[in-house]
């Protein structure tokens, strides 16, 4: 038994030395888990402020205590990604609602989707540019409706029919979101034209949850106000079921965030799953699978944070950094932005 | 040796035998090969006249000759489908393009979707009202641009900056989808409200090709009006990659038709192809049990074409009739409607 013992420990120890992002323990045995990231990218120490810093974590924390005390008071993983990507989406400093980019129009355009990992039911809307909260419309479109998606004006009607606060093109003006739109066109203007006008494909933002709940229920969301200077009508991954949102409580519930293309191309967040199921992949081996593989592969950037059903945490990506945080039962909050924490 | 070929003989009949759909040969060995659908739903022989189930087979002949003519040309797989695709969305007997069905508000919202096998590279566009042939929106924005999909007036703007001819709301009138709506109404109104209004999701209709060329790359389109009646701004499974279309060389191109929403949710398109790659499925297997088992068990009703690198051909449905056909290196025309032909 003593040997065995050692080939576990030392099994353990290779486990999470080999892991990319930041781990929990492994083989939870179930209990409430929440799960939340606000984006990955280019996210340096040497380049924040310890102000700066403060009010990132903060606003993770927030999510995090949101959503874990409508878990504790016995509520649903879907209730808890809601009230998380609720807080993300009314801070102006992820992108996701308030704090949603400009298009190259100038306006914002955001996606939002949904999924219930014990019905595989699933919601979302995008290309919206009224709705405070999308993913509270992202929840309604899976609850209210037959359908699965809804976009542009007729997500935006069918939100104000169903109560949703609605909000002028002002609410989602933020000064730093506005700068970042005209440095981006300046850089368009001394670039040649053609393929590579547009959006700047290395900064991008999301935020997203997903959740473990007392009844052993796997949800997730993502929410996003997509790539800076992007095309009028662009969608990217974060609506989009397989590609940036996916749970089925048999697998895993799974956020993804980058380069939003690459995840449509591979449906990376299915696939998190898909190996789970096929391959019998523990989900850290999935996650690290896709982000280092399929994601690196394709050559995309970008990251993922996914759960499984006995409440095994994973949370990779590729870049610099990844906004992102969890927390259990005992309402520890665990928050992380740089790669080496 | 002769204990072999027999033994191989009785698997042979047994997989033939065991086929839902009709299936072509087995272990094709590469060659080119075009396969397309014009929609799964209650097609019954009863309900035809031969003139009528003559006028679908001519389209279908003719999609199938559109894509071969370009095949044998040295064309790619990617050029076949689009010709292939815009044979459907030019007549008015099949849901795609001219024949697309009203929405609830009258309008016709197209759908539509294409990737390439061989660098999983994709476009499509969602809920466009002006584009002629929405498949030449999803291949412009594959190949003119970084993204994967485009929704709405910045799809439109962006199909006619491309050159693709824009048509107003009266070339996609057809005075039969008008009928279909009228009625739909009617069956609404008769019903309580909530839930059971909306569209009848027992009718749906969708075009689509998928095509392995010369060069042994495969390719996968699809095009749809959607459902009669659906609300604005609903978006089904057509035009996303994974859900309603998909292709990788290695494994398969797939297109699939039906109850969009189950589609959707299940990844059914993309699923084809993660069966064959981590279970090490053949085409035929892997789209029979997507049908039967992840459809059939979610409760959904549709079908679906796969094609792999070898041109083994499987065309799936758990419904009464899926228009359908294919054609290979010879030229002979293919063509199925009714479940036993």
């Amino acid at each position: 038994m003593r040997g065995f013992s050692r080939i576990a420990a030392i099994l353990t120890v290779g486990l999470v030395l080999c892991g990319c992002g930041k781990k929990s323990d492994e083989n939870q045995q179930g209990g409430i888990t929440m799960v939340v990231h606000g984006g990955a990218g280019t996210i340096l120490k040497e380049n924040m402020t310890p102000e700066r810093e403060r009010e990132y974590r903060d606003v993770i924390e927030a999510a995090l205590r949101a959503g874990h005390e409508i878990l504790v008071g016995g509520g649903t993983s879907i209730e808890a990604v809601v009230a998380a990507a609720c807080v993300f989406e009314d801070s102006p400093l992820f992108n996701a609602g308030k704090g949603s980019v400009f298009t190259g129009q100038g306006t914002n355009e955001m996606d939002a989707s949904i999924m219930d990992g014990s019905t595989q039911n699933a919601g979302a809307v995008a290309f919206v540019t009224t709705v405070k909260n999308p993913i509270k419309a992202a929840l309604e479109v899976m609850s209210s409706t037959k359908h699965v998606m809804l976009v542009g004006r007729g997500a935006e009607l069918f939100a104000a029919e169903r109560g949703l606060e609605i909000v002028g093109p002002e609410y989602f003006f933020t000064q730093r979101r506005w700068e970042a739109l005209l440095k981006a066109k300046e850089k368009d203007k001394q670039q040649s034209s053609g393929l590579s006008k547009g959006p700047d494909m290395s900064k991008f933002g999301t935020a997203a949850a997903v959740a473990l709940d007392g009844d052993g229920n796997l949800a997730a969301a993502t929410s996003t106000g997509g790539l800076t200077n992007k095309m009028h009508g662009r969608v990217g991954d974060s609506p989009i079921i397989g590609a940036g949102t996916y749970a089925k409580n048999s697998t895993c519930a799974v956020s993804s965030t980058g380069q939003g293309e690459y995840f449509m191309r591979g449906l990376l967040a299915y696939e998190v799953s898909a190996l789970m199921e096929h391959a019998g992949m523990t989900v850290e081996a999935a996650a690290k699978e896709v982000v280092e593989q399929r994601l690196g592969l394709l050559g995309g950037r970008g990251g993922i944070i996914a759960l499984d059903g006995r409440g095994n945490v994973a949370m990779e990506f590729n870049t610099a950094g990844m906004y992102r945080g969890y927390v259990r039962d005992d309402g520890q909050l665990h928050t992380f932005i740089y790669r080496d924490e």
